[in-house]
């Protein structure tokens, strides 16, 4: 039962939330990240999805499926005791178990299912600047609608989310791309290719804008192609029929500033079919901000070949984006708001318990209300209620006939006085004054 | 690659969240969960506790230290890979991570700190009805106050918090018991004892109500006592003079219904110091439905002596309380709740871009808007708004000279019609009549 101050520190990459981080702490903040959430919530509501949760800790064989052998260096996983020889994994993306929970229920819903979730997904890797072992993310995904309106939906969707959180067409742009538009470049050239050798070409792109270009080059002749070729059809930038249409129709809702064509983004998973997309930081550092793709043989896949349907959806996690607001000064300043709607002071120590009763009458209207839990000078007590940033104080004063109740708004330190009857419940009401105008 | 559905089943004792679930479905609901959050947070918020978070995943030896080399045993443990030898667990509580934080942070802060966070727990143990692996928690915990002030404060957010979804004083008592009052009746008779003893008799008392008397009372003998003796401290019921306080200011509150002196509580835990707690289901198989107390030595123990400072709070699973809420009527009923403010028909699939365009203006002023994202037959769309349970459905219709927008409130199927002018951006008033009595 000794202590030892390093066992007990948090895991590198983990983080802590403090509700309100200390000035110049490298802490996070609670309310950041439920101020994030919030909006990341009303906006998937607003488009009609509704919220769903899977477990965090999953079969390994979950992720093997889907992404093969090589995703289990990157993940958390371990062997349960009691279940022989089942190993486990904290899970690294939310697609694989919404994939079985819609094989497993989509008979239920009726289509096109529209499904979000805010899951903390965990990898593990070598510790980067701004790489945590764990994030949060808001998932988006839709389930049996095969056509660009879905695209666009899903696509405009992530753009109001963005927006919601106060960033314009000047902050970001979602980068446009389709993996129909590169299976045809490759086979052009690779007619007789497996989708192996396709998704090793696949990766070769998706490293293109962080590998040498010789490299590039060298892995590029594996598939009769040189890095010339793949440079002109990217520049391009020929849509697809289906890039079209989605274009047009997010021209429709007034959202073309906020997305280009740019054959550069392939995605790194496996298993995208249609449309991918990611959405940049246009300033900065250009950091992806989200991304996500048409998926239309995963939950095939997942199910064994038993359920067929169409699927899409994007992740955007929170690291990044809370960075990213930050920076341009789009976070609130959470410490000058309200906590409070009452702070009340205990200066005549021998009415606690009539304040208690007090306390638990503005609470049981649903006011927020703190005081002093302990006896302290009433200075102390009204340090105390500034540092709470309530809206008002009150006070409780014996007089000849019984007890008054005197108010105090913080703002102005306007007061006025109220007799309370000590023989009844209290129904007391808030505010006192009805507004300035009431003075 | 291949698909083995046995393989990728959720893990034994983890739950899946659907957002609505299918009639007879024993899958858990997201809406419920929510609603029990948002009622948790809501509460503690009007107590002035605030937000905050700490890892899923902490070294192993953090709960060693606090709990013992026993606990190891019902933990999700592993090694991770990379930091040689370091054992993890996954968090089967938050408060020592939470002690972590304030030994870390309490320097920088107003006392008394006052923090909730609502983690999801695990445990390894043997499955039984109504025993998850994991679990999500209510954790409520107050820092720097030792006096009756604090725990009647705390109590009263515990009482609220069940108020407030619906459960009243015929549905739930919180026990109150002492580790003092134990303490000192304990050493009465063992002045000699050491504490791991006095853990070891705690022990004996926490599994009293499970055990069969004459093991008890063999038990007991070690300790000079007799199971006779123990049932008569708890028949006196004798309430230390901090637990008459507590009463005191619960009644000042109007929530003496709410409580009793119960001395068979004691809390299964090393660390607690005073008051413990937990409330109980009163008619059905008399559940606890939340537990906690105070442990003024917990931050001590956790920083290794370097800081000091009193604490207490308490915990709520959702799994007990989801299950109470459903047997008792109080969960709402969410399938019957508006989803949607409009569904925009397009019964005119050339005016498409055109209802895009509605539909990006309705939320862009916060509404929530669905629509067919590809072609169907007016009668499945006015399907789909129905299900959907919007409050209102729109279409588009060309006229002579130029576009018109039919309302229909579904209600009552009340119709209205506008006229709008393309070349615009439009800003449409939402609803279009302000109520009934407009008609």
């Amino acid at each position: 039962m000794q202590s030892d101050a390093k066992s007990i520190r948090p895991l590198k990459g983990f983080r802590e939330f403090l509700p309100e981080p200390l000035p110049n702490s490298d802490v996070w903040s609670m309310a950041a990240r439920n101020y994030v959430f919030s909006k990341w919530r009303k906006t998937a509501i607003q488009y009609g999805f509704a919220e769903f949760d899977a477990p965090p800790v999953e079969p390994l064989d979950l992720y093997r499926l889907k992404s093969g052998d090589e995703i289990v260096e990157q993940l958390y996983h371990f062997e349960t005791k009691g279940e022989k020889g089942s190993a486990v994994a904290l899970r690294p993306e939310m697609t694989p178990s919404l994939a079985r929970m819609i094989s497993d229920y989509e008979r239920g819903y009726s289509k096109p299912i529209k499904w979000f979730s805010i899951p903390q997904l965990f990898r593990y890797e070598r510790q980067q600047k701004g790489r945590k072992r764990e994030h949060f993310q808001l998932n988006v995904d839709l389930f049996g609608e095969s056509g660009a309106g879905a695209d666009s939906e899903v696509i405009a969707l992530l753009i109001d989310t963005l927006k919601s959180l106060g960033l314009g067409s000047d902050d970001f742009v979602i980068r446009l791309s389709s993996r129909q538009a590169w299976e045809q470049f490759f086979s052009s050239k690779n007619p007789q290719a497996t989708s192996a050798d396709q998704y090793s070409f696949f990766q070769i792109i998706d490293k293109l804008e962080r590998t040498d270009p010789t490299e590039s080059n060298n892995k590029l002749q594996a598939f009769q192609l040189t890095l010339d070729e793949v440079q002109s059809f990217i520049d391009a930038a020929n849509p697809t029929e289906e890039l079209e249409e989605i274009l047009a129709q997010l021209k429709a809702r007034g959202l073309s500033d906020f997305v280009k064509i740019d054959y550069r983004i392939i995605r790194g998973l496996a298993y995208y079919t249609g449309v991918v997309f990611e959405a940049f930081d246009r300033k900065g550092n250009h950091r992806a901000i989200a991304g996500g793709g048409r998926y239309d043989e995963l939950v095939s896949l997942i199910s064994g070949g038993k359920v067929k349907i169409a699927g899409l959806g994007f992740g955007m996690g929170d690291v990044v984006l809370c960075d990213l607001l930050r920076e341009r000064g789009l976070m609130p300043d959470f410490q000058s708001e309200s906590r409070l709607d009452v702070f009340a002071l205990i200066e005549d120590a021998g009415l606690r318990n009539e304040t208690l009763k007090l306390v638990q009458s503005f609470r049981n209207q649903g006011l927020r209300v703190e005081f002093c839990l302990s006896d302290l000078k009433p200075q102390k007590q009204f340090k105390k209620a500034l540092e709470s940033r309530a809206n008002w104080t009150t006070r409780l004063e014996k007089t000849e006939t019984g007890l008054d109740l005197i108010w105090k708004r913080m703002e102005d330190r306007f007061e006025t006085r109220q007799s309370l009857d000590e023989s009844v419940e209290w129904n007391i009401a808030f505010p006192p004054v009805q507004s300035q105008t009431d003075l």
